[in-house]
């Protein structure tokens, strides 16, 4: 039993998708953004940093979407989340989770928070320098894509595919959505074609960048 | 057999300290980045993004220090680098491991290199920003520690402690380096003080923040 502490669209979606992967029983506990839940004097003594995700395993609360999903891969072997240990793809499985989190993850922080970086808002040099990166791994993960695709391990789907996805639709406002380049396009198809992302689509009430969009 | 491909005192460090901790045989291949040869076209075929580490493992080459140490973790789970599969400890490690690299890591790049930020060097008010955000990591980890220490996972040495050690040694010359918060200098300094860090030390020539420093 496992419960989740999300935000409709925020970097609790890929973990909640890989919640409903796992099979697993799970119970939710939305925070309302806009009216600063994610600041209650309740949460911030479950997660001090007022972040979502949080993720109850066994009674204790743990954060960080890439290290929950390695978590509930691990914990779930017979779901498609992750390749077992031992696996020949085990270690590009482990990259691209780490990979993911740490070149997108991290750089779409500063760009949807100029307060990040001491702003109001970014300067025109800055906002080019962080779309700049970001495309730059679009493009690497594309090429990747092409050659050894449809998924991140190749034929095979994981929870690294999830996570790739949430971020792809994060950039859909951005200059140049992620859905420009092919291979990437083509993989958040097959993950939006996935019970599992419907279902996490149709429970947080999602209604943009659905399949019809 | 592995292979790693490292820079002194870069982001390799952590990941060199890990081999020599697995205890398994690994050779060394240095890129002088004063001399470019991250760059050159020899190194670009085995890491096209022309960065340290790149460790081979079994032949294919893999990128991303905390990823690279998950993995080593696994393969080697006689080692102390992590607690092993269904051991109590995992979602805690596995959460730092990515809580580090995400927070830290990401950060110290954008604050070493501003050309990542489109600036020759950073405005005050964007240095301001990057050392909050930096310090702000050192306070939360320095409360964890006081409070449930001396180790990230309590009692237990793992590899997110080589991780966390190489990124306060890189906090050195900043206005306030991570030693002036006692629970993290209490912890590098255990770190500091195993073999597989004092070999790593030695093998790469740091002559700096040594153990006598």
């Amino acid at each position: 039993m496992y419960t989740l502490y999300y935000s409709p669209g925020s970097a609790s979606m890929a973990v909640h998708a890989a919640l409903i992967e796992a099979g697993a029983p799970y119970s939710l506990e939305m925070l309302d953004f806009e009216r600063g839940e994610q600041r209650s004097k309740a949460y911030l003594r479950i997660n001090p940093q007022g972040t979502v995700p949080t993720l109850i395993i066994d009674g204790a609360a743990y954060v960080e979407s890439a290290a929950l999903m390695l978590a509930l891969a691990e914990r779930h072997p017979e779901s498609e989340l992750g390749p077992r240990a031992g696996s020949p793809l085990r270690p590009a499985w482990q990259q691209w989770m780490v990979y993911l989190s740490n070149n997108l993850g991290a750089t779409f922080r500063y760009w949807f928070y100029p307060g990040d970086l001491g702003a109001d808002e970014h300067p025109p040099h800055v906002r080019k320098a962080l779309q700049d990166k970001i495309e730059s791994v679009w493009s690497r993960l594309d090429g990747e894509l092409a050659a050894n695709g449809p998924y991140l391990l190749g034929e095979h789907f994981s929870a690294a595919d999830l996570l790739l996805t949430m971020y792809m639709r994060w950039s859909r406002n951005m200059p140049r959505p992620a859905t420009s380049w092919p291979a990437l396009d083509r993989l958040a198809l097959l993950v939006r074609q996935r019970e599992s992302w419907k279902r996490m689509v149709e429970i947080e009430g999602l209604t943009d960048w659905t399949l019809m969009a």
